[in-house]
């Protein structure tokens, strides 16, 4: 088996330009000898520029899946009592969703074995979230990681080496060759991390909208459709939603300021936005892992594991088992944030048509919440509260924003950002739901 | 600028998913620094197959032709007085046609300076044949290349290192990354090296059937129209003619066997094919180097060059001055053949319908005619002369072929070959004609 041939296989010809699909013997050839360094960069390179020319069909995708996945390790599960049911987002601003998801939806019953990621630019990071919170721990042990999920329900930790080690190498490689933007490579990547964790079901939100890695609605539908139906290839439940991203979720965008609006939906008064798309998700996570007969179902569950206290029990317990400062975050709640502040005020009086989620989110590099690269450290403290949102009618000098930034220099530059963010006009804009599509028949 | 821009450019995205053409600036960025070594391999291996999906303008790939060109030395043909005009096949099997064409159109008063490659895979070279005259020597310095075009109106020499090495850097990379079938990247390699050796005026040879790089009508057009048009963008005079090579062209397949047959054509008693091809593609270089008015009168110039003899002088001082033993070819011609011999007979009576090109030029390869890889020494005595063609009524046991080996083993192999390359039917074949298409119109 030679590389050049399975890449032309791929690339197709004139009489067949959109090629043929892979076997699993020439992906794993790839694939494998890539990670084992037979197969040199530039083979793999023009490989993954054909695959993003001609895509993969479902099958291919969970064929190349699987084989990311045997480059590494994954979670053991077994004998734990499931399901185990996971939630993936492609990233967003403001999306929190995460955190009050899994004590919620643990509290119907499913086992929720998350693994999540960091803040890289314009996107924040579940982990960097977390660990604003005083002595929480990320970096758990696989033991740790099935302490915790028997006990409470979920887990919450980082993607080790030794998880997918493919998907490092061919992500990297992606990233310098202009092959990030490919479905089949999209599905993968994510599909291989999340099934190393053990979920049996999988619930996707693909965020669509300019704060958002899809920015239209049919590239947001073709993803949600290659998730689900490769991860239904390899034999796991799963749907998507396809989500609004174009102004930020929630009112709060930093690290500890999103714990606590976390916190808020767990008390059962967060932000609207937030908390119908938190339960929206749960709901179906608690039909995929047999909770629950249907969506309607779901939603009850989650509603009353909200209701009950028990979902916001559930997070405290996981915060204490995971090192975090029970206390202290109780104390910290609604007071810390990071000294240098200002207030964004309306520059005039009408209607806010549009907030930039995506200048929003550049805007939080600056203060601290976020990263350009993976090796800055992020500030717990900093980020920002909007005090109004999209459609709010609004006096010139009316407060928007109170801004929190780790130094005044970030502190400037991200006021310019959000002062531009912001546009205001004399009619109500046409208003998105949170949920722009779905993907749900079982 | 970065690479990974300039292959996203190339490349497009789901709004624009043919790409944009690329500036000047961005493909000397990409080729200058990838001879340079700034740019790795496995950015331009990507960077290719976004080309091969996407294709480039015949004015990009211009300027990527002048990229190339620019990473090397150009020979100097001033002070010498033109009209100087080569002609380019694309490749095919017992095409000797470079051989009889320079000294016609040096006969005509045009200035050829023909730089040519070697056999590879199932298609010969003119270096090869040219070498198995003793004492021929293809490896010119430039001075010399210079004093031998005019004295006899041409020289024929081989590709150095100093000539293109970004082509000779791209093929490689093409080679192994599956990128090698793209009309702008073969364009471009193909004017680098002949912009290279000074020739203001091109005519082309685009081979089109099973024994050629090309294998139908459509995609040879399409290579025509490319070379053609990326030529006039670069400020040359150019032509192309589409010629069939569904059989092998001529009655000889070989080194010398070639010599000899091209001999034949300048003697005025070549195979129809060739001579019919020869005097075409000789008409158009004396209209392009402005001898000749029109084609017909191109055409009675290359006649009147053979009839009167000075075309075969011509040929017989350019063996001469580039170190060839004139009255040694003269005794050699029609006697000099490798002894391991065998016939090929007709396996039954009947209509020759098909003599697979393809699968002759790779019996050559056994007979030690042409080589697999680059590395490996040819046989000059070796090959094959057809002695019934295309179309001919033939008796079961009637002699075929002529074969010559340089040793048992590949004669034998040659023999299977060419067995199974020769098919018979009752009715007459449709046969094309020699020429199947021309971009001429000036």
């Amino acid at each position: 088996m030679r590389a050049v041939d399975i890449i032309m296989k791929k690339r197709g010809n004139p009489s067949s330009p959109q090629g043929e699909s892979l076997s699993r013997e020439e992906i794993e050839f790839l694939v494998n000898g890539y990670v084992r360094g037979d197969i040199p960069d530039y083979q793999v390179s023009s490989w993954l520029m054909a695959v993003y020319f001609n895509g993969m069909s479902f099958a291919e995708t969970g064929i190349l899946t699987d084989c990311m996945l045997n480059s590494g390790e994954r979670i053991d599960l077994s004998g734990i009592t499931g399901p185990f049911v996971d939630k993936h987002s492609t990233g967003g601003v403001g999306d929190k969703i995460s955190l009050p998801i899994a004590p919620i939806v643990a509290a119907c019953g499913v086992r929720v074995p998350m693994m999540s990621g960091r803040a890289l630019g314009h996107t924040g990071g579940t982990l960097d979230k977390l660990e604003s919170i005083s002595g929480y721990r990320t970096s758990l042990s696989v033991p740790e990681f099935r302490t915790f999920l028997e006990k409470t329900g979920f887990a919450m930790t980082g993607q080790t080496k030794e998880i997918v080690p493919a998907d490092r190498l061919l992500y990297a490689m992606r990233d310098v060759t202009g092959t990030v933007e490919s479905i089949p490579l999209i599905t993968a990547s994510i599909l291989s991390k999340k099934v190393a964790e053990g979920s049996d079901s999988l619930v996707f939100d693909v965020k669509c909208g300019s704060g958002a890695f899809m920015k239209s609605l049919p590239d947001a539908q073709l993803l949600a459709e290659s998730l689900v139906g490769t991860a239904r290839e390899m034999g796991k439940k799963a749907i998507a939603l396809i989500t609004n991203m174009n102004e930020p979720l929630g009112n709060a965008v930093g690290n500890f300021l999103e714990i606590e609006e976390s916190m808020d939906v767990l008390d059962g008064h967060g932000p609207k936005d937030v908390t119908e798309l938190t339960l929206a998700l749960g709901a179906w996570m608690t039909v995929l892992g047999g909770k629950a007969a249907n969506f309607d179902e779901g939603m009850e569950q989650c509603q009353a594991a909200v209701q009950s206290g028990r979902a916001m029990e559930l997070f405290m317990e996981n915060v204490a088992l995971q090192g975090g400062d029970v206390e202290k975050l109780k104390r910290d709640r609604g007071t810390r944030r990071s000294p240098h502040h200002t207030e964004i005020r309306a520059t005039q009086s009408g209607v806010i048509t549009k907030i930039e989620a995506f200048t929003v989110g550049l805007a939080g590099v600056h203060l601290g919440v976020g990263r350009n690269r993976t090796d800055e450290a992020v500030c717990p403290d900093a980020g920002m509260i909007f005090k109004h949102r999209l459609g709010d009618r609004v006096e010139k000098n009316d407060l928007l924003l109170d801004v929190f930034s780790r130094d005044e220099a970030g502190l400037e530059n991200a006021k310019n950002l959000l002062t531009k963010a912001v546009h205001y006009g004399n009619a109500a804009p046409k208003t998105l739901p949170i949920i722009l599509g779905e993907i749900t028949k079982l």
